[in-house]
């Protein structure tokens, strides 16, 4: 089942998208909904990032290769981590499928893109097990976790490299049936792939980073986990569009503009 | 004028606080609002987190002698921030007035407080100027940036050592009209002050901070800033009571309890 959220007149409002249909709802998929007799269709529907989360978590370095390849380019030893503590990013920098990044005119060429696997969670919950956690989750969307690789090595915190406004792309929509050894993460850079990786194959699964969070915390309906890229990542610049599929969710596809040209 | 959320037979619901009694609104500060007739008395009206922000954003190490001082907790040099890189903390930690702080337990005796000075934001705002920078803020509460020490030390992100459930009490109130030079910060540990400082004595003050971060993003009604504390911390346990005055503004205090005793 796939979950959006749409811009319905000025308002926004969830629907399930079947096929190129879709259908608004009355309530959301984390409480009581229906149907409503609308249908639309998906070409001519404004997609709205599909959840703005209480609390937008994310993974970081999670993927063996990708460690070593950030580690490189700010100069640093890499440092695999030993243990799934989460980190954290803004709802600030939220733009949905189609939405321009724009690159602040200050920033250098070295703003890149990140295709990652985002995980909703459907329910208030707490101490989760290895064996329940899956059950938590709402379903799953793509992120793509822009970075400005100079700020990332200059800075005390992530603050602009990943939390200016625009650089959290995240959509299309929510897909709730998902088998997380099946996907794939294509990213394709001006039509073209530049990359590829299987999606879970990340240090820690979601169930370890589910398990250990909710230790000492509470998640919330709508909050969010990013789960963290692989491998090297290539600058973007003014006029390219940078796409990220993973195979079963969808593709979340954003132009890029750098400010002032 | 002081601002407070209440819980209004069941239901949040914004209010003025004038002397002891405690005047519900319509609407929010961030938006239309007009009082209603009803009138309680504060000391019988539960108070809420006075606000949950849509990005809840710390400055962290912003006070000269307690960056020195944590340095030396977790075995390292002190290293005095260049410019003003903000960083967050999470909602799901926020608790109220008079909550109970709950220390885990598996957490050491390293538990500590942090008064700190919270700006609230009240309007839409970005490329804030030295000179209007002020205009965006509603006002200003109370936060103790609870921390768990040994967890600070041995993560990669503080995650569990700042944002463990009820590690983020604020309150009691937004005072709207506050001159920042004249507060003083009172820490009281079981009704023995323990110690004081200039609030204002930041490294990188509100404004540097304001104009700063909205070079790059978009802060929002309800965004929050915590300005950092100073000083040396003392452990909290079960059955403390921590209390943060910040002259002019009000007071903040919580009972400590351990999980399991």
């Amino acid at each position: 089942m796939r979950w959006a959220r749409i811009d319905l007149n000025g308002t926004p409002s969830y629907a399930v998208v079947e096929g190129e249909t879709v259908i608004p709802v009355r309530g959301s998929p984390f409480e009581a909904w229906e149907r409503t007799p609308q249908r639309l269709k998906l070409a001519e529907t404004k997609l709205l990032v599909p959840v703005i989360p209480p609390t937008f978590y994310a993974a970081g370095m999670n993927y063996a290769d990708h460690v070593r390849e950030v580690a490189e380019k700010v100069g640093q030893q890499p440092n695999l981590p030993t243990q799934a503590d989460i980190g954290y990013r803004t709802n600030n920098a939220l733009i949905a499928q189609g939405e321009q990044i724009v690159i602040p005119a200050d920033a250098t060429d070295q703003v890149q893109y990140e295709g990652e696997l985002v995980v909703v969670i459907g329910r208030k919950c707490k101490h989760l097990t290895r064996e329940n956690a899956l059950s938590a989750v709402l379903g799953y969307t793509i992120g793509n976790d822009v970075s400005e690789r100079t700020w990332q090595k200059s800075d005390r915190t992530l603050w602009r490299a990943k939390n200016t406004d625009t650089f959290k792309p995240m959509g299309p929509w929510i897909e709730t049936d998902v088998k997380l050894e099946d996907l794939v993460t294509k990213i394709r850079l001006n039509d073209k792939e530049v990359f590829q990786f299987p999606t879970n194959h990340m240090i820690f699964g979601v169930i370890d980073y589910l398990v250990n969070m909710t230790t000492c915390l509470t998640l919330y309906p709508g909050d969010m986990v990013w789960m963290g890229t692989e491998g090297a990542t290539l600058n973007m610049k003014h006029g390219d569009t940078i796409a990220i599929e993973i195979t079963g969710i969808g593709t979340l596809s954003n132009p890029v503009v750098r400010e002032g040209m």
